[in-house]
């Protein structure tokens, strides 16, 4: 293992980190907060000083395989998250620093579960900090590392591989400080539209930014308590909808776009199954719902916003769920396993996971008739690879065990079973609200620290995909 | 598709099953309950019958395969769960037939749950056929037919695969027919042990004949509504106890120790995981639940018995485990999933299929960092078949999807969430007893028919192992 050269792209990723904090204190003085100077400056020293000792030389082998890549970007995140909390804990905003590392995790990994009982309470600074890690932490830090690179090295794949979400990534060009460099100008070009179209239906600049940061990274902070209900606007309502469910494509779509090449975008099984199912969803609660709301039209709306928030694991919302019938609620529990394309910033286990799976799963029955009879799983037209096939259904067992340990770790905490079920559900899912008291009024501060803890790892497992977490803690025992 | 003879299975097996009424009819007249002459004579007069018909004439191409085999099992099962339904309709014991249907695919499926409000107000001969169908339904039918039918057609295999529980069937001996008479043998003898045992230990002969019925099958019908509890003896309990973690083993053991191969015992890991499991759980939760009782051995008791009944899949109480903490709660929601042994007549997804899973996954992380290398999984020290191992990771998948798409279908009855899938959960693996108004002292009355047809369609998922039932109703679509 190539440990200089883990350092070397850790200390490249909080220069990242650290330069980001510079925002915030932009924002602090603009608004007259004096405080940031301490409160931001001394965690951005902190990190730059950090940063310069692991760049200092580079690394003379500067070999990089899965292993490395994996390691690196784990050991990152939780790096910048430790980092990333100081701010509110320095600040007295967030008093305990496992709260604040919590709140961080959850903004990195675009969870957007709270432990704030009152939001509003919060400086201009720290609200900004929080839904900029949303955004960083949505399309990942290591791509814009990447990005910002120009490294000529192919072999950089490697740990596009461990931040990208879904099965597999498809480069879009040979070059992947290039594929990197293309997928932020989307994803900055996306954030900029919403930020405009938010403005122009009388959101104030400040609000539309940090609501565009928390949609762009489908995270959910607000900076209003009642989250996107506070406008009180069917025009925002259907707008930050419409984006959420936007940044939910995988990117590489939207790079087809640019190129013009429409067909291969309508090829793409993937994204129709993704409107299929929010489409269906929209339709079945709205239907369900038809006795609660006086409207057909509020009771679609108040379903669409609700099935785009949940299924691209958002986590904003405009309604009170544990108030809808158990079909519905059932239902958006499913979604949150389901989640949002590959490629996306969305969470969850990927639309295309799913169909994988599914797939298997038809194509096992096949097996079982007829051993003998070759069946293929096909995407796109196209047969997968084996390995594909062998990763998805590894990925939704190792999951499942995670998730099943994860709960009964929490059980020793004072949560009813159910409560404890929709945490784990929601922070492995990077969605943001559970159920009971942990519902889109409430929020985690009730939890133990070993429980927080525990959620903190579920969500970076569901963030970066198992893998890289895992291999940094059983790191010593294997190799 | 050779239909001819599924129809012939399928008339052995109702044959069987006519034969096995005559056992209550006879207790009716013993117990001086002259009803059972319409109540059981009609219904086993209906099934002999069809048995005539369908097996008058042997057919000429006796070719069996896979697709045969799963077809005749599933057939079967849904045939007999409707006709052994009918004595609770007549002697009208249980009005409804829905219900009627319910209780009897419980008993067949050895799962246990109930819409009975009050048991013991039952006659002794519809007590001893609830039952006897956990007996007759645990070892399976089809095998019971094998046992008898004394057949030099190697390719019965193909039909034991469908009705036998647990990744892969090791055949005893070359001929099925004779596989079948030793596991039977077996089944019979630990049976008629049990009942000795509980004599002695001065429960009624009658008492222990159901309890030992619903103990083999590792079902979990009482005649009392209290179940074991209603003897308040500790020797009883841990007898009983004893007895399902019996039959939660793999019967191939039984044979080895009959055999004096006991190396080959003790070195099926199965069977240690299985004992190590138990014995974490019993540890763990009589530690947690320490405060709650007065004395050690006590907490030990309890907590022992329901570890037992829960991962064998029994159902039996002792205690009302709703009353028991969160963490004893999730604890046996996890061991319900686990299962026991395969090969045995425990339910849930059994322990070596979960071994086959976990091993799989850490596998699939040593292929992440090193693509090239090759890991094997490996049970009892040899590799695995890939085969075997793909099987097991879609029979997950697929339990899971269906467990899923259940929960939904529920959603739209009046049961929270919780309760929702706590019934499916016991359900698709046979357990008996839910939470909330499902739990050891409710029952399942409360479901709509809707609801409960589904419920009955998982438990003949979780007997059957998926295959046969998803083969027998997609049949017309695929061929």
């Amino acid at each position: 293992m190539n440990y200089r050269m883990i350092v070397y792209i850790m200390g490249q990723i909080l220069r990242i980190v650290g330069l980001c904090m510079l925002l915030p204190i932009f924002i602090g003085f603009y608004y007259g907060e004096s405080h940031v100077i301490s409160t931001f400056g001394i965690p951005t020293f902190i990190t730059l000083a950090i940063s310069f000792v692991f760049t200092i030389k580079k690394p003379k082998n500067r070999s990089v395989y899965s292993m490395e890549g994996f390691i690196s970007v784990a050991a990152s995140w939780v790096a910048m998250s430790a980092i990333g909390a100081l701010p509110f804990v320095i600040s007295g905003e967030i008093p305990h620093y496992i709260d604040a590392l919590y709140e961080t995790v959850s903004g990195f990994t675009t969870t957007g579960s709270t432990i704030m009982n009152d939001v509003e309470s919060m400086s201009r600074s720290c609200i900004l900090w929080r839904a900029f890690t949303h955004w960083l932490g949505g399309m990942g830090v290591l791509m814009f590392v990447l990005a910002v690179m120009n490294s000529n090295d192919v072999r950089t794949m490697h740990m596009m591989r461990a931040e990208c979400a879904g099965p597999n990534v498809g480069r879009l060009v040979s070059k992947s400080s290039f594929s990197a460099r293309i997928l932020y100008v989307i994803y900055i070009a996306l954030t900029l539209a919403e930020i405009i179209v938010l403005c122009l239906l009388k959101m104030p600049l400040f609000d539309a930014v940090i609501h565009s940061f928390s949609s762009a990274g489908t995270g959910g902070f607000s900076l209003w308590n009642d989250s996107i209900g506070h406008y009180n606007s069917s025009a925002i309502e259907m707008a930050v909808a419409i984006f959420i469910l936007l940044f939910g494509v995988n990117f590489n779509l939207y790079y087809f776009i640019a190129l013009k090449k429409i067909s291969l975008v309508w090829k793409n099984e993937e994204l129709r199954t993704y409107l299929g199912i929010i489409a269906f969803s929209t339709v079945a609660i709205a239907v369900s719902l038809l006795g609660k709301y006086d409207s057909v039209l509020e009771s679609f709306k108040d379903s669409f916003f609700m099935v785009c928030s949940t299924i691209t694991s958002t986590g904003f919302a405009t309604v009170d769920t544990g108030e809808w019938n158990n079909f519905a609620q059932t239902l958006l529990l499913l979604l949150m396993f389901v989640g949002a394309c590959a490629g996306s910033t969305g969470g969850g286990m990927k639309v295309s996971r799913i169909l994988i799976i599914v797939k298997t799963g038809i194509r096992e029955l096949k097996y079982i008739v007829s051993p003998r009879a070759v069946a293929t799983v096909k995407m796109d037209g196209k047969p997968v690879e084996k390995d594909v096939i062998r990763g998805a259904s590894n990925y939704f067992i190792l999951f499942m065990l995670i998730y099943a340990f994860s709960v009964l770790l929490l059980s020793f905490d004072s949560f009813t079973m159910e409560e404890n079920i929709s945490a784990v559900t929601t922070c492995m899912n990077n969605i943001g609200f559970g159920v009971g008291r942990l519902d889109t009024s409430g929020n985690f501060s009730g939890f133990s620290a070993f429980s927080k803890l525990v959620l903190c790892f579920d969500m970076l497992i569901g963030r970066l995909e198992i893998y890289p977490l895992i291999l940094l803690f059983g790191i010593r025992r294997k190799y």
